[in-house]
């Protein structure tokens, strides 16, 4: 196998389309969001994109067969415009790799005729949410005036340690080539997958990219997540009250 | 040297072969089965690899000489068909070797006219076992009903994170080669060397590829572990009931 | 993308120009020499030099738009000579990478014409300083004595590990390729960031270069820092007031 | 600069040389070794092996001069032979890099005809050590009853891992290429650089080269050394007497 090697699954002609990635990330918002794209719309698999730089693994699928670790480009085809869909259970595995893959899916998008980039994440804010704002940042200054006017929030010196992986280097590089690109960041705690969030981010690439979709199977996912976060709250609660008394064994 | 270097040291005509690897992973469950297979049956040494991507090594054998980290294939004649078996005592050192030592490791295969792969390795339960069942994936689906035939269980999310390492690739790679390939998975606590597990994973071993082996060197080696395991658990015992007075020296 | 990406934003002619470098290290003492140096006189950027060793990064702005890491070379004007100044947020990201990084911003120095290069940085004391002592090394015997003629304190086995990252390598590599280099490293205790030991540095340079710098900007910094250090030292005093109750409470 | 960039200082014609190697590792016992050799016999520097492979860095020598990290081989002549030894301050960063810093060295010792090779180096045994016994591996059975006969030690499973680093790798890679090597490994405690280990690693050299070497100064380290030694243990002595007063404090 070569460094990298882009496997054409189809070609179709596609109107006028933006590249839309989620790949794992914090609270895996970006990679729900975009599944969640494909689960509920009608899409095409057009490209795989395997490489080196991809952990040394296969997946194992629910009837035994396996898939060597890639990532997949699917059309989604909307009324007024395409999406193409970058989703994968991976990010590379080195800082080369990183910049090496990314390079691929911008070149993927360029065949395509893409000429706009929404990169899909999470931010982390440390603690548990009740609302989830969408954080932006984008390539130049007429991109985020247009993502500040449908309710992203931008926010200085927000995210601190700006944006990792491939994420920011579709901006990053993206720009260097003449793309257009966002990252929208759902915040997350970072301590759990957060549909939630990832909802909050769809809602806001709805409004951008003209389109409507349902959330019933995100929102059944979030109310399984509250469940999981209800349980380990109530353990840790009932850890802090027998620990009084476990010290008080040390006294005597 | 080469960042890859085949080294030829016998070139014999084989009939109809198999791959059978078994490098070091999960309780040491694929090196066992395969260095079993070299150690019962006849063989002939065919290929050393070397590369860059092993660690940078010597092992030192028992009359004091040296050899530098290589992977050994061996040619195994069976009465129906014959086995290449590929062993070593190291995976590659990182990521991108995984990917090129697998390559180097199909070239062979492809040299010798192998058609199917058989990676042998384990999976870790995190508990002691009792019954050792042995999990199977494949690269395509009728394959896995013949493994399923023989009694190899298939799970939903089993293994969970997929399979690593030169196992997973021989599946990842070699199916993009156009080879049929599986990975049978011996169950095995994860925290032992498991010469029972490499047992339970070399009788499907023997069914599927209709041969007969015997068992007697590797259930030594499984009575000697279970007498570690047992030292290792009456230790366990005995530290947890000297805790207490531990604890007392610190009250009066 | 390529390995090394150096962007032309200008091409100014420059007269009897010299290297300075300042990117993150110890104490940030050479980065916030050299940001200083680029706010107080007036500059003109002139290279970005972009690479696969950087991380794989986007930093935001405060107007929410992104730029690609990398390091930047500013031209400054001064009376009797011109600087180049390198700064950046990041060093790279892996051990070749500072090789190939400082041998490209080493062709960036000789393009212009650069024949002598100052490294800033910090060597770290392990203490609170009062006194900011300059540290220094260089590529050969007489510039050893220049810099002692100004000040700079060169003592045996100082810096214990040698000088590491881009620093070192201007001097090592700058060596081999006949450029003069020495590094120039404010002591600082290595816990903070070190406005004080940046001061200290620059008025060597001041001095070595014969320039004149307002230093008021970077007081006010050092005296955040100071007020940061004290709260620190605050709180660890009062930690340690609490600790003795603290344990009481273990007791009856 | 190149990955690898060998210069070449002088070309003396040697006789009949071997290749002595003293790189850091376990102990220092190696590099002392080779260090002290250079110390008491004269020698004329005749390479230095730069590469990207090595740390990122310069030392600082005592007139504050710097030098790029690299590997030194100095000829030094002896009565009957002459013997090219190999120092420096590091071992490549990498795997790949130790494969082709090896590469490199044994092309220089393929240049002046070295036929065989010496690699000096320590073995850990946990425990301070009264008697220093030297270990012994090498590329060919002749070899080892060579050794044998002068003492050096050649015991089933030791050393345990192998051999790791630029040593083992001059066996490894020497051995493919048609050299003699072995590998002299005193024992140390591991914890503590150990010059009478170097002696005794020496004494066995002495007697296999046929040479002899004062080690008067080597005795001054191994008793500053052990003054080192004393007072680690008169402190760790002092810390466990004090130690049940410390706990009596918590109980009242």
């Amino acid at each position: 196998m070569d460094e990298l090697d882009i496997e054409v699954v189809a070609d179709p002609d596609l109107q006028d389309p933006v590249l839309v990635e989620g790949l794992p990330g914090v609270g895996h918002v970006g990679k729900l969001a975009a599944e969640h794209l494909l689960e509920e719309k009608e899409s095409e698999l057009v490209r795989r994109v395997y490489s080196e730089h991809f952990p040394p693994q296969v997946s194992v699928e629910d009837d035994g067969t396996t898939g060597l670790a890639c990532a997949k480009v699917h059309a989604v085809e909307l009324d007024d415009r395409d999406l193409l869909v970058l989703t994968g259970k991976h990010q590379a595995s080195d800082n080369t790799g990183h910049y090496r893959l990314t390079d691929a899916f911008l070149d993927v998008a360029e065949e395509f005729g893409v000429e706009t980039v929404y990169a899909l994440g999470g931010v982390p804010t440390g603690e548990l949410m009740d609302e989830y704002d969408v954080l932006g940042a984008a390539t130049d200054g007429e991109f985020v005036e247009e993502l500040e006017a449908v309710g992203v929030e931008f926010r200085e010196d927000e995210p601190a340690g700006g944006i990792v992986g491939t994420s920011g280097l579709l901006l990053g590089l993206g720009e260097r080539r003449g793309f257009r690109a966002t990252c929208l960041m759902g915040e997350t705690s970072g301590y759990l997958v957060d549909p939630k969030s990832a909802r909050a981010v769809l809602e806001v690439l709805e409004e951008l990219l003209d389109f409507e979709i349902d959330f019933d199977s995100l929102e059944e996912r979030a109310d399984d997540m509250e469940d999981v976060a209800n349980k380990i709250q109530e353990m840790e609660n009932q850890q802090s009250n027998v620990a009084p008394d476990d010290n008080l064994r040390y006294i005597g």
